[in-house]
């Protein structure tokens, strides 16, 4: 029965800026490509988001001022809380001191607000009167209902049918905040009605959802899309988890070694990292590890190629690790996990070397959040569970080696939401699955031909 | 997109004392009787609870020290936020200013964990190895499963079987806690057993589910039994909300005028309010409401007599508003409120004009609940639903009568596990339950000829 130990920071101590790590590249990151293979400007993208968010995304200045009236609503939940997990450190009979930034604290579970509130903001202020947007197994969808519930937008979430049928309650928080959730495809666009014809009982993917939610989008002058992770601006809104986390270490003298995160499209990690990989290419000695399911090894299998966001190809050409934009990964629990590609900008950091990759089953992903749940009490999200596992390896290591060294990870968010998940994992009923080396093969022949980005 | 007021302490503000409001009663409270209607000692409790636990049930002390071991844990999730709702004052263009007592951050999303943690430390220092217990909805299993993982108890719920059936994700709570969720009526027990054989599909309820419990407890030396809400001592490990909410208060330089909790067994309303209880024996003008679903109308309808906690009468008899240890409540959403007796303090202070009592229907309580989550975003339980729609009952008077007038209300936990409840709601397939006098008359019979309390 040891003391909690939290470091929590005042409304006044919110970080007022966003970072963009872009400001710190040596090299920077290879441009987006359009169906031409050219470079594409902001007017690209023009049709699909606000000019307020483009500029964003392009930017290269470091800092970004955060509105006011983002502050305001980010502070319903933020600052979030700094654990040290002494509880999980002395089950573990580790060395090493274990901190986890929670940001499962929010409305909606997760640091996906952090991002959704801006997001909508943004869009407000620029006239947008609704939102679409598609969601997997419904985590971004209902950040992005709630945030559009907060600053008076209407907010239309395609869900893939198959979690829509089999995952009903993330369907609900969305309904519940006003959100429109539709199963996808639906007979709502023309891409829906198309593939409903071919195949009246087709499933869905987040392919066919991008493609149903950007086609909704483009028709209307007042409808924008938005996206939860992946694009540049998504991660420099999560900086405010990593600034966060350096003015805490501050303020207790401890400076981490080991910064952890999971990684599915990899906002999630850069919220945490980024601030970190500025120090490191400046010079700072710390490892950043993200941490992906093996059964989608983005960062530690697949080529650094140039591929789209989607399986249609509607959206530009971005340089990227990529399994190729028709993979559909292994039906792993971890939802947010299952992505084809990664963040642009966290490619570039491993690809320079700045971040490594790990990846984990899923059997021990479950058995770290059993774990963590039983010392630490907070039950965390399937996603987050690989953070967990990860934290533990490391801290194993470090009392093997006798050394005392400081992690921290990414508590990206709370697993109240798939306790179905867990049941199966206590059932037994949960598997590991490896992707071959043939289907990884084949599933990269859809990249054929797309131009290659610098070496 | 108006600011969000928050109003935090820090880790050292959290109040080191609960209060006991028995010490500034005028009158006291009548004592428990036992079956030979003759006062007990708490020697007659003494093979259910631990001698530490029966000591503060029957203090008259003001103030109680919180051990260490105990703040260290609570600091997990506490001192919980007071926020200002000012996003809903604009919705309802009400002169009130409106705050709430946000007691759904804790790891099992309510105020229960405030008396689990409790209860499971005294347990653990006096000896105990297993604590048994019963639960309806889940919520108070779930709470003691993860409180008995804190402290290092095995924890074993007895969950009335419909529930359990119908309700699985509390069960998988439990489990990832390391608790033992039993379906109840079970064979594990004679009770059950019994039960059983008379009925092998009874779907339990709560006063089986009691004796069950009860049933293990008193059979092991090692093995107590820990309840949820109702008893002095539970009252009194939820003080820390009001006492709390008071700092709070005094920081902004604000004063409430109305107090404001949902009402089941009591222990979440008489959180909040005791401390302020308090203040109005003392003479100051407060207007303190508790709030209990129309179903189950045991403040505003039922008379203050001397019954059992459960429906087998094994408890000892209690002074309290009851509906009769028999009686069944319709199936309304708010699993938590529908109990057929009261907290014996919540039943005095009513009793003795200190505090309002109020009873509402379901559908208002689900607007409400729907209001809230889209203006504040936290999406609540359905029984702090009730609190919330009287809270938006007296803004709306306050808006008629030109009042500026300050409300807080106990916002006693999260409805992240009761979206399928949501869904009813929006799907038009919830209606209101209003009992009926015959009804009432007929479930009182059950308390002829037991002693009654004094006027």
């Amino acid at each position: 029965m040891s003391e909690q130990i939290k470091v929590v920071l005042t409304d006044d101590e919110m970080p007022r800026q966003w970072y963009n790590l872009q400001a710190d590249f040596e090299k920077p990151l290879p441009p987006p490509l359009g169906p031409d293979g050219n470079p594409i400007g902001p007017e690209a993208l023009a049709p699909v988001f606000p000019m307020n968010l483009i500029e964003q995304e392009v930017s290269q200045e470091r800092w970004t001022d955060i509105p006011e009236a983002i502050l305001g609503i980010l502070k319903m939940w933020r600052p979030s809380p700094l654990y040290r997990a002494t509880r999980l450190e002395q089950h573990l009979g580790t060395p090493a001191k274990i901190y986890y930034k929670n940001e499962g604290v929010s409305p909606a579970g997760s640091h996906k607000p952090n991002t959704a509130i801006a997001q909508a903001y943004y869009n407000k202020i620029a006239g947008t009167k609704r939102l679409t947007t598609e969601t997997g197994a419904g985590q971004w969808g209902s950040a992005l209902s709630f945030s559009c519930a907060m600053v008076g937008l209407e907010c239309k979430v395609y869900m893939v049918r198959i979690s829509f049928d089999q995952k009903p309650f993330r369907k609900i928080m969305m309904q519940t905040w006003g959100g429109e959730c539709v199963p996808s495809p639906s007979e709502m666009t023309e891409v829906g009605r198309k593939i409903l014809a071919d195949d009246p009982n087709c499933p869905g993917s987040l392919g066919i959802a991008i493609s149903e939610a950007l086609e909704e989008a483009v028709q209307s002058e007042d409808t924008k899309y938005s996206l939860g992770s992946v694009l540049n601006h998504v991660c420099m809104h999560q900086t405010v988890i990593g600034l966060e986390a350096k003015k805490q270490f501050e303020k207790i003298g401890e400076t981490p070694d080991v910064i952890i995160g999971c990684a599915g499209g990899g906002s999630n990690f850069a919220g945490l990292a980024f601030p970190y990989v500025c120090d490191k290419i400046h010079g700072k000695d710390v490892r950043i590890i993200a941490v992906e399911p093996a059964a989608c090894p983005t960062l530690t299998r697949a080529p650094y190629v140039y591929d789209s966001g989607d399986v249609a190809m509607m959206t530009p050409l971005m340089a990227m690790h990529s399994l190729g934009h028709t993979f559909v990964p292994a039906p792993i629990h971890a939802g947010g996990l299952r992505y084809h590609g990664m963040a642009p900008m966290v490619s570039h950091c491993v690809k320079e070397g700045l971040v490594e990759a790990n990846s984990l089953h899923q059997l021990e992903c479950y058995k770290a959040a059993v774990t963590f749940a039983r010392t630490e009490g907070f039950i965390p999200a399937p996603e987050t569970s690989h953070a967990i596992a990860q934290v533990i390896r490391e801290a194993n290591q470090a009392k093997e080696e006798g050394k005392e060294k400081v992690i921290v990870m990414n508590w990206s968010g709370h697993g109240l939401m798939d306790l179905s998940a867990y049941q199966a994992y206590f059932d037994g009923k949960l598997s590991d699955h490896e992707l071959s080396d043939a289907d990884m093969e084949k599933a990269l022949h859809c990249i054929d031909g797309l131009p290659k980005p610098p070496a």
